[in-house]
């Protein structure tokens, strides 16, 4: 789908008549062609939520002024929380990892085909084993080892290596450390986790032991930005297998590999086409 | 959810600039409370969809002269489609059956339970079986066999019947008979079926023999409009269950109802829900 | 599929070598015809767990022999639990419901289409709402009315009505009370429930609210026998379905009333067919 | 779970009363721990399907004279196809791919990660593109261009490859050349394909454009054995995923790709573990 760069908004704001009107007016009058436009009002809140994209060519405000125009014109005067991204601004994206591989894999894999508008300037990871995957990709890899003596200093080497390398927003894929509330406050929905159940079932550790133990009849893998809630961040994504009693620990650990891998990848790929907004500590994912 | 009656406007047309904006300016203009707004460009085919729901209460415009007002002013210049419902307006449904009761329960059953925001005046079929359901919910009944000799009149009693009850679509509820051409185009994107199977696959008789024949692991059932062409009208709604090799044709048969009635009660629902939007085959089903 | 009536026999004890081989050559030798076997083990267990049916058309043993002889000659060398059932016996289901009709509706319509070889002699509410239903199918109704203060004394109504009706095994299709302990006492195995969540997840009371408010991407329902432990029975079948930031909660409500209904149906059909087996307070579900 | 090596040993025949007996007898007279056994009995066809495996550790025939007793035992007089492996014996595996990357990486990382128990020795393709992947891995690469002129003396060139590589069964990882039925004919049940579609929906070629212009609501993968007969061989496995009016056939693409790599590497895996077995054009895939 050959197109010119893009303009992507999302906003929130307090519900009131005449917003997508407002809205797309202004996109009209200045020669906006728009390429995609959801939005949705949630009614017991009150809330109004848009993500609408345009082509910037043709459009007659130049990209350095549309947030200065836009935000006192509309943004001011209906309360709104607003963003404004261009399609032509690749995100830079960290990547966490610990010993297991699969959801590391399956971003590098999406990387090197070109499935990912990102770049991958660094692997963080608290051991060794994941380097030689690292070097497949060619991309710069820090081992920082944590434990409960060194973490603070270790999050503060990991922060320096992160900015650095101009990181904009990280993945864990599959890093078994909970990063510290001063950590993620440097990412505010920035840090995207993929946990190994379906949230709220089984939170914290060793879920698939727990789902075991429990009978469950479907396991699932669940995606969400890291607050300083563990495990109870926004929800991006979530998906779900069927099991059965046949099922040890050791194949519902396999099993949910497949799904942690698509569910993370999902999420990250909603993040990167600027398709989520957060509020309230949910996650609307736009269309 | 309490809220006053709406007003639903579907359109479809060439896509341009600026559409979103001059068709919400006209609602907010009018003093409209926007309930629901989906749109969706299909850029392939240079083609806008979009559906809008706003508030009757408060709004400027008599009911009655909204489509007035708008043709000339946006319908005509945007050589747009557009349909024009109300939300206190109920449609009546005709139900056709043959010998199979689960689709009809599902049916009745979520009348009953005021799930459904319709009226159903009239149960048409070609057997008798069905009659004690119909008295179960105190329905009239009508039984009209078929065979290949009658077709063009009995196909002409059911017209008469369905007029007399001012029935505004037809669900066929699993029935067994192929509607003539003549017969569906009194009821344009109006006749809703079930086919037992993932179309395209499996058309035609017997699906859940074919099925079992190929060795499928997954079996499906499709709603669809009713065109001219058998099995092959615009798509509402699919949806699928993982089998075996364990399972019969019995236990396919019996299986696929349960997603069979799902689906088809689903394209109901956005069918009266006004929903749905028809274009080259292809139904867009707004959110 | 045509066939003579079958024995059913259900099985679980320690692991050890040879059980197959013993349990399915006291069939052989007694010239019994095997239809369905299936047989699992737990190895962290150490358990055992078989179903196996057979036809009773040219059995050597008398069917009132058959538990006379297994018991002595392989039920208690192989320190076993085990029940055997005939398939001419058909349960009898008793239904407690509030006042919601969607399950109550599935469960009478897959009835009375002959779907569940099941007799259905009596429905009991705590509301009066849904005796119109069981009018319509011709089914004793019982409307016992319970609250902090009488329910000691309602339950024993309830039992005795129960007793009356010889009921085998009580379905809650959406029975908005908690039954006692000692109510549940009477009825080992035997009482399924529809819980309208993903369990664990959920758990108690309202579990679509928490739902919304937790913001997850896909909702469930499960089926599971009750226990003295809320909502912590063994699970028998569970479902999902995908939901968005679209969904409120009354629409989380209506779609989740169809994975309620398929679910609890499915986990009946397993209980009818003999082919659930609960151990540890998890169910095995055989092909 | 540490265990000790295994047989595995799969049988289709006529059915009769007391195979299961006769077979885990066998096992159980020879001090054989059964650590697997599923069966089933497709009744329409009168077919008697089984897979059993066992311990060798402790089991009293050499691994070597197994077959030999098995056969003249029980193979032949119940007229059984029976085959015989050991869980030690690790297959070896020949990967063909063309330009797209997904299924190959997903292999491959399964493969690194030590989840499949597999050997790949060499990786063929049509194209140069995904010789850097075969290189990242350290696994042979042989660049062997197909055009209609020279298929016959390629596929020679190929068969060479394989033979020297000592290669037991092949992956086409989305390969897009047809093979030819006397390549087949060297890999009987052991060429496996994906299909990007829902088989028998879409077979053939652009699947996707297909599925769109169709309009469907549901799209998916199938996995199966290659015969001669194109896009019809015994399904393996098959999965699907929801989309929307939304969706272009790009996305399409992008979206089936998900699906695609995990049936694939599925079907491998229930391959690699002797799970498969087929009988009529169909596969049976035990528990």
């Amino acid at each position: 789908m050959p197109r010119t760069e893009t303009a992507i908004l999302r906003i929130h704001c307090p519900d009131q008549r005449g917003i997508v009107a407002r809205v797309t007016d202004f996109i009209h009058q200045n020669h906006g062609n728009v390429v995609a436009l959801d939005q949705y009002t949630n009614r017991e809140e009150g809330r109004f939520f848009m993500r609408v994209e345009w082509e910037l060519e043709g459009f007659l405000l130049d990209r350095n002024d549309i947030g200065t125009v836009f935000g006192p014109l509309l943004g001011k005067p209906l309360d709104m929380y607003w963003d404004l991204k261009f399609s032509y601004k690749i995100p830079r994206m960290g990547i966490f990892v610990s010993k297991s591989s699969h959801c590391l894999y399956d971003l590098l894999a999406r990387y090197e085909a070109g499935e990912l508008k990102v770049e991958i300037p660094v692997i963080i990871s608290n051991h060794k084993e994941m380097e030689r995957v690292a070097k497949q990709f060619d991309i710069p890899f820090y081992h920082i080892p944590v434990n409960k003596g060194n973490k603070k200093e270790q999050e503060e080497k990991e922060l320096e290596i992160l900015k650095n390398h101009r990181v904009d927003f990280v993945v864990l894929a599959r890093y078994m450390q909970i990063l510290s509330s001063e950590f993620v406050a440097n990412f505010p929905n920035s840090v995207i986790n993929i946990h190994h159940s379906f949230l709220p079932a089984f939170a914290g550790a060793k879920p698939y032991h727990a789902a075991h133990s429990r009978g469950v009849k479907i396991i699932g893998a669940t995606s969400h930005y890291v607050t300083s809630d563990l495990d109870a961040g926004p929800i991006i994504d979530q998906d779900v297998i069927r099991i059965s009693h046949h099922d040890s620990v050791e194949s519902l650990v396999q099993k949910g590999k497949d799904i942690e891998k698509i569910v993370l990848s999902r999420a990250v790929k909603a993040h990167l086409d600027r398709k989520t907004l957060v509020y309230n500590n949910k996650t609307v994912v736009f269309a």
